[in-house]
């Protein structure tokens, strides 16, 4: 770590496969084909990690991402994010070089599509199984059945199948809490299949929130997954149930530069800016994430009563349990585990692995 | 806006030009010296915007947006963050072709700036005038003065003077608040001063924020201001009571992806990763930003009963008034008046002006 000199993302390469690995083997015990969201990590270095996993399929969340990842050779992608018909001419060039999967929330973009699409898209139905985020209500059959209809009549789309993020599963705090809320999405979706006189290869279903994919028990009749923060999980995770800390592969080295004493804290170059305003709320109040310190391997356990205070643009204010508090200087370096990795990885732009290779990110390519 | 295909953060450039022009007045008015932080839009070009209302120093939160505006041709930069011992040599370095002063507020980095500073550097001491964030405590006159005389007997070294962001402006609700927080601040300030037995010339005072730089009226003492967000100005300024929604200077331009008729809310394309995830408590309840609607000339006042009401890394789930929710489609376009919007400038990396011109950004120079 001696060539930090500024808030710099370390990733754990080891942690980081291991979480690739068991993911992809759940998968495999499944039957569940693996296509992870890369909107998490969004580094075409990490994406090779999971191509050597044995992965061929990904998912992203913007047109943006697609392009970058098709660039770094993945040919099977899906947007999961409802097509935006403003960006037709990109999604339609795109999907005329490789195989390109979008999501279908509203039945009012498909003349846009239509029009505009010169190659052939395939498409995921969005339901919305109990998150209130997008999609059309898992209630709803006769909506998904006037929808699922426009489409297999199109010339231009090609149905894929119904996808669901069930966010409502960041709500659990143990792994019988996620596996309940993962019960009910697995019943919904195949109920709403069942109620539109489909199987499952004829409508298949595509998961994709990591706490459901990291401890659900029940996916019998669900094709695919595509989870994303699994890659590197986050505190957020750990608190929910789906991770322990010793999955949390990433962590935010930041650069102390001054103490005080007479309130316990030190201050680092690391803020909003870093880290993200995600909180968490834990033991009656909230914190932008949790102190470890750096090792020859990597880091530590999380130091106990330390945590990242208060957050602004570049500063982070770390309050220190008071045998801690007297082990930090100016110069020395902290970690932080962040709340939300999603939201760490995107503002840094980039990663250091523990053997101080440089990865790439969509930010800086 | 028909060129807006995917999130574009839109400044106002009339309105970011009264901003620059209102507070390099107030200076003016009160005999005080203009140094603007240019963290809230960290672009070369806004720069410019404010070199043309007459402003020759500024101030930077890193030592790389430093480098940034010093290439852009800034010649008097202070980076109002205490200065970080791991980046010494680009200080040094950047010493040797600039006027750059730093911060201190820790005494311990002393022996490593004495070490190997190549140029000599100006330095501010920063105090704690209240807000708890860095500096040395206000009421401590004994811990800077043992400071200054360090500072004084350095050869390497030169006194600017002291520096505080009273950043529990923050706190304010209204003018009265603000100005209230301002002359205890002022008095704090002073009063330290007169302590260490200095007067205003032979140590001058510097104040950075936007809040009290906006409203304050009471700054007989003071010599130096360097607030940032004001030339934006954003909605929790507006709450805070340093402006009025007319003054915001930015909007997120988001495409409606879906609807949502069973809770009267659309998706846009327009995330935590383009706003951040700060958030403003109105009326009971927490939101991400307000909704305006693009016009020929700029945008509307916020609409009645439409915000942000949930994030996720790309999406943004906007709740409508149901007159306004009858009105939006997809392909439509939202404007978001931020939250906070030095966290979504930095986000965005860069701007449009509504006459189509684009803004170059330290993410993306």
């Amino acid at each position: 770590m001696i060539s930090v000199t500024s808030p710099t993302l370390i990733v754990d390469k080891a942690t980081c496969e291991e979480n690739i690995a068991r993911m992809a083997g759940r998968a495999r015990r499944f039957g569940i084909r693996l296509k992870p969201h890369m909107k998490t990590h969004q580094s075409a270095d990490i994406g090779g990690w999971m191509r050597e996993a044995g992965i061929r399929a990904i998912t992203v969340s913007s047109v943006e991402m697609a392009e970058y990842f098709a660039e770094a050779g993945w040919t099977d992608i899906t947007i999961a994010f409802p097509v935006n018909v403003r960006e037709m001419d990109r999604i339609s060039k795109l999907a005329g070089k490789i195989g390109l999967s979008i999501l279908l929330s509203d039945e009012a973009v498909l003349p846009a599509l239509e029009q505009r699409l010169k190659n052939r898209l395939s498409t995921y139905i969005e339901i919305d199984s109990g998150s209130r985020r997008t999609g059309l209500p898992w209630d709803n059959a006769g909506q998904v059945e006037k929808l699922l209809s426009r489409i297999v009549n199109s010339t231009m789309l090609r149905l894929a199948g119904l996808y669901t993020h069930p966010g409502h599963s960041y709500a659990a705090r143990s792994d019988s809490e996620i596996d309940e809320i993962n019960r009910k999405v697995h019943e919904r979706l195949t109920g709403l299949r069942e109620e539109l006189g489909l199987n499952e290869e004829e409508l298949p279903v595509c998961v994709g929130d990591t706490p459901c994919c990291s401890k659900g028990t029940h996916f019998s009749k669900i094709k695919e997954w595509s989870p994303g923060n699994f890659v590197f999980y986050d505190l957020m995770q750990g608190q929910i149930g789906a991770c322990r800390t010793d999955d949390v592969a990433v962590a935010l080295a930041c650069p102390v530069v001054a103490r005080h004493p007479g309130r316990g804290e030190v201050t680092v170059h690391g803020g909003a800016v870093h880290l993200s305003k995600e909180s968490l709320r834990e033991d009656g109040s909230s914190h932008y994430g949790r102190i470890v310190r750096f090792t020859t391997s990597g880091w530590s356990e999380p130091l106990e009563g330390c945590r990242v205070d208060r957050l602004s643009q570049e500063h982070g204010t770390i309050s220190l349990a008071p045998d801690h508090y007297e082990t930090f200087s100016p110069g020395d370096l902290v970690g932080i585990l962040p709340v939300h990795s999603c939201l760490t990885a995107d503002l840094m732009g980039g990663y250091r692995t523990l053997s101080g290779e440089s990865l790439g990110h969509l930010r800086n390519p």
